[in-house]
Formats: C-alpha cells, structure tokens, sequence
C-alpha cells in the first residue's frame, strides 16, 4: 500500500492493463440463465465461473426461493463485474433473448436431447440451467431450440449445477474459438464503455479500501490515546 | 415397490445391465489427489464429480482440517461407489502414485505453467488440487511433471476448487478417448471384480431398503391399531 499514490482517482497502469485484457475478453454472445434456482450458493458459484470465463451478461430467473442472496465469499464479488438481469418468469426472458438471436440450448436429459459435444456455438447462444430438484422446466424445454446433457458415466444422475454450469462454459469457450475465431467479441463502442465502467468501479473500490484504512488508523490511534 | 422380488439376493436385468455398464466406463488410470482441502464440502463435491465421470480411485492427503466429514447430500453417496485412498502426507501419495506409472499434474499457475488445453492425457496421470486457501503444495510442484492452471479471462483470480477439478476432468476424459481411444479401460479381472461388488453393494442396498419399508409398515400398523 505504501508505494501506491493517495489520491482515489488515480490508477495504477498495471491495474488500468489488467481492465483492458480483461474487458478485450468479455462477450455478451454467450450468456447463462439461472431458472428459479432454489439455492442461492449455486447462483453465486454460477456468476463467480461465468464472470472467470468472461461472460458478461448472465439471466437470473426468479423462482420461489427466497430472494436472490449475493453473498460475497462464494460469487469473489464477481456480480461487481457482471449485468445480472433478473425476470419474473422464463418465457419473457427466453423470448428477449431469442428476438436478440439467441440460441436457447437447455440442460435437459430426454428423447432426443443433444450431447455437449456436439453442440455448435457458431451463432450468440444462451444455456439455460433449471432448479435443482425439478431440472428446466417444461417451458423452458418447449421453448429451447435444443435440449442437451453431459454424458454421465456413473451411478450419479446428475452434477451439481454449479459444476454442470462450469463444464458447459469451458466447453463453449473453446468451441467459440474454433467456430468463432474468438470468446471476447465486444464492439468498440461496447468495449470503451465497459472499459470506462470497470475504470470507475476500480477507482471507486480504490477510495473505499482508502477510506476504511484511514478509518483504522483513527482507531488505532484512539486506542494508543 | 410392489413388482420387485422380496428376496434380498434377487437383482433386476436393468440394475445388472445398469452396473455393468458403468463398470465399462470405469478407468483407475485417470485419478485426483485432493491435497488438504479445508473444505469438506469440497472433497464431497469432487467425489461426486469424480464418480460421474468413471475415475474409480481417488486420493486425499489428510491437512489440519478437520476429519473427511462424509455428507450424503453433497456426494450423493458417490463415495459407495469409489476408492477413496487416504494419506498422511503428499510426498507419500505422489510417490506411490509415481510408481505406479502415473504423471503428476499439479494446479499451480506459475512460472512455467502448461495450459489445461496443451496437457497430454496418452499416459496414466494423477491431477492434484490443492487447498483453497493455500493452492498445492511447494513439494507437490516439485514432486509434479508438471504444473497447469485453466485459462483465467475475467477478474476473479481463480475457480472453486471443486469447479475447477470438473472442468479438469471433463478436459481429460475428452482427451483420453482421443490419445488413448477410450477412457474405461479396467483389466477383465479387475471389471469382473468390480462387477462382483457393485452387484453386492446394489443388493445390500436393497435390503436395506426393504428392512427400513417393513419397519416402515410396522409402525404404520400400530399407529391404526
């Protein structure tokens, strides 16, 4: 801390490079929604991988849970960084998503339902993700332009869907890049605004860190007083 | 219920053909080390993982926490069905596992790191995750042929643990059936053995199921009586 200028506006060039490698690997053409998750932990382990992976925008469908729990030790105050909308029901967000030219693939094991592996990801695509006890539902399954699973090889039936999340979004991040030719894909003027946000936001959480130190010093001065 | 033979011996055509099939995807040339996870719920969740995905023996070297808290709702009992080896300390493990043939690939992002993707998965290999707060160990790196860390795009420094290993798993089970033609890959004998002792875990289980039914019915009984 000591080497590091007092005044809350400034920012370091390191930490300004890092928001640019940072904002140069984001993309909002590959998205996740969240459908009436019950537990609040798999939420916020879903926006600490989905930010990881540099997705930007990610869908959280309300269900009867109790509101949504931002808690920072699991989501690493990945939300801070992220646009999480929130819907009251599935088929309002299925539909803006795919009047914006999503593909909606939901993780659903059924007749005909996909393998990963052979999901293209050539065009934007939205995975969805259904509650834990009850899987997607029935809407979102209907609604979907696929529905796919990731082969299970033993007894379990299925993955936590915090892991089951982070497998799909590996797996779409290295078929972008070979169907795509990249993951991070923001337009210019997109890209500088983020880049202005993630300034400011940096800048900010800057002072606040500055502010709480200068207040412990006052104690601790007290204290010796 | 009603269908199912009282005999505890007894056992359907589709839970045989079910175990045998999962037994075909079974390797023990693909495991994990979990070294001091301080999280139970980590190991629970890896354990879980790890059965899904057919890696029929895993290691944990035993930290300072607290003892393998075994939780059914996590692992979803995928520790019944798996080798779970425990270790005093990771010099132990990792030269067992070494003689046996197995490369050691550590977490570790540093200096010298190999990307998840560029790993070779031809020969058996032992992945080790460390702790969540420390990462592996320094003897782990220098004990491993090699040390590897996913790609990291956004803000957040790293996954959870447990995240992370589904993603390395998936990775590798991907790249064995390409390297290696198939992941399942147990000796005859060892899958005849293996067979044998699902067939009697599956049996014990439903005896345990029937024996908790009849009380079940028993203490309904009395409740009209």
């Amino acid at each position: 801390m000591s080497e590091a200028p007092s005044e809350p506006g400034f920012m370091l060039p390191e930490r300004k490079a890092r928001i640019d490698a940072v904002v140069a690997q984001r993309t909002r053409t590959l998205t996740v929604v969240m459908e009436a998750f019950a537990d609040p932990q798999n939420t916020n382990a879903v926006l600490r991988t989905a930010e990881s992976f540099g997705v930007q925008e990610v869908h959280v469908v309300v269900g009867p849970q109790k509101r949504y729990d931002r808690n920072k030790k699991i989501s690493q105050n990945a939300d801070k960084w992220l646009e999480v909308v929130r819907w009251k029901d599935t088929a309002s967000c299925l539909a803006a998503l795919k009047a914006r030219g999503f593909r909606i693939y939901a993780t659903h094991l059924g007749e005909g339902s996909a393998d990963l592996a052979g999901l293209s990801f050539a065009e934007p695509v939205a995975l969805v993700f259904g509650n834990e006890h009850e899987g997607v539902s029935a809407e979102a399954q209907r609604l979907a332009d696929a529905c796919f699973a990731i082969p299970m090889r033993g007894f379990s039936q299925s993955l936590n869907v915090s892991v089951a999340a982070a497998i799909c979004l590996a797996r779409a991040v290295e078929r972008r890049e070979v169907e795509r030719g990249r993951h991070g894909d923001l337009p210019p003027a997109e890209l500088e605004a983020l880049r202005v946000k993630f300034y400011a936001l940096s800048v900010n959480q800057r002072a606040r860190v500055a502010k709480a130190a200068r207040a412990a010093e006052r104690k601790a001065g007290k204290g010796w007083g």
